[in-house]
């Protein structure tokens, strides 16, 4: 089958196109036939070898997929041959999605939401995911609540905003000029521009702060919390002394990974078919053009999901 | 840590104990210190080289764990160092469970049952998964329903006329003739001995049939459901002759595997505490003495599980 693979660490030129063997899915797993596989900045740090959590090369880099079960191991009965489906396998282990074939369990794939195409379910799983684990499983954001959401216009924050605005939270999103109009698009309630304005003297009294962006936000988002609030983080999870001064100023601090679950997939197929949830594809390329992917995604000026078509 | 790997297929003797170094969780996983680990026909399979779904020694055999949360990555939020956790890690790939610690995605994990100690919860998992998944999200099971259990007495089928129980079906299971009192009392509303009576001649217009046998009780269970009633197998589920014919004579076919889900674990757990459902345990012997349990597993004579005390 056709793939992306890498031999070393390296500048996106690294990442060539091989052919390998279609993979064996093993008894619980399904065969998935890859259409569309988005590009993540994490992939970007895995490639580069900033980030090593595939080991060595090579590897085949790639989580979020949408596609069409191929074949399914007798006993596995959550999906027929034909249906399509949408996930992120075995991340934070390999995943193996840049190809054209993947194995997967069962239970880390759900049915690929039906008012969407492939490009857009393929560009939902990772960043989708990481929003619905952040601000429903982990702050379990209810009506009313007041929720902040920095870089509402990027990758997980687009989805973030209107996941809050879905579970009912009262949306406030940082944003720069330029994404003003399409984060208000999105449902946010308020807009700050994070380069004009101070956010701390917007907004106050919050319930939950989602920090995507890192660096000097997360230690300023503290004082716009309400005492007892929650400071979430994706960015800096491991950061002890953020956490100790979020502690010790009476609100709370929770990091947030992303993890494959279905049931978050099944929820986010679900907002997505209400018309209450839709991420934005910025590019679409063919599989063949992973590396072209990557310089888009380092080059820092996309706005959207970059996919690549299998 | 103390782990016990094999250099090679074989007896239950190429177990040895071996000092492997601990393993280091990524994002999104927990540390779990084990404090016991079950044994399944599955290990004694691979272990022999019967089954290869490892691949080649060496490898460190085991799924199901109970054990204590040592260390959390930061980023998850499910559980806190400390937390009595359970699960099936990994299945069917390496799950490394043979040792004092294993790296579980924190969505593999539930939280252990709080009425029963290690060694009954590291008993549930595999075998609980493979009846829940079997009678609840393969067959949805319901009240008033009848289900006939093959073998109501062995590792699947004791837990299964528990779930089956709880979930309001009418249960006949059957068992020899030594197993009748202990199926009787998990709550099977008729058992039926194998050996002295024809179960076919006993039971009749069923909804759901679980076979845990094989050979050929599957073809002969057939007959005992109703038009449009659902033969579940465990055993047989690549065997195109039997789906087959139960299709053209009208009844539905679902083969099943087993594969981690913490919304079965969660589901287990809450039953076991609410006093429905018991796993039983017939030997607990140290992590060192992998080998005798392998050798026990084997002797076709056990009757409950065997869980290995880490």
């Amino acid at each position: 089958m056709r793939a992306i693979s890498q031999r070393s660490f390296g500048e996106p030129a690294v990442l060539q196109p091989v052919d390998l063997p279609t993979p064996v899915p093993l008894p619980s797993e399904v065969l998935v036939r890859v259409r569309s596989t988005a590009v993540n900045p994490v992939d970007a740090m895995v490639r580069s070898g900033t980030f090593r959590m595939l080991g060595e090369p090579p590897f085949v880099l790639g989580w979020d997929i949408s596609g069409v079960v191929e074949e399914v191991v007798p006993g596995v009965t959550r999906f027929e041959v034909g249906d399509e489906v949408y996930g992120m396998p075995f991340f934070p282990r390999a995943g193996n999605a840049y190809a054209e074939y993947v194995a997967v369990p069962s239970r880390q794939l759900a049915r690929k939401p039906t008012t969407i195409d492939h490009d857009h379910a393929a560009a939902l799983p990772l960043v989708g995911l990481t929003a619905w684990q952040a601000l429903v499983d982990s702050a379990n954001v209810r009506p009313g609540q007041r929720v902040l959401i920095h870089a509402g216009g990027g990758g997980v924050g687009h989805l973030a905003v209107q996941i809050a605005k879905a579970r009912g939270a009262h949306v406030t999103a940082t944003a720069s000029a330029a994404k003003q109009d399409f984060v208000r698009s999105l449902g946010a309630d308020e807009v700050v521009d994070y380069r004009g304005t101070d956010f701390t003297e917007k907004v106050g009294d919050l319930d939950v702060v989602l920090d995507t962006v890192g660096g000097p936000v997360g230690p300023r988002s503290i004082g716009v919390l309400r005492p007892g609030g929650l400071l979430l983080t994706i960015v800096d999870r491991t950061d002890t002394a953020l956490r100790a001064a979020t502690i010790s100023a009476g609100r709370r601090f929770a990091g947030v990974t992303v993890e494959p679950d279905y049931v978050g997939l099944e929820a986010l197929a679900k907002l997505v078919d209400e018309g209450r949830l839709m991420p934005f594809v910025e590019h679409t390329l063919p599989l063949e053009q992973a590396a072209v992917a990557h310089e888009l995604i380092e080059s820092g000026r996309t706005q959207g999901k970059i996919v690549l078509s299998v």
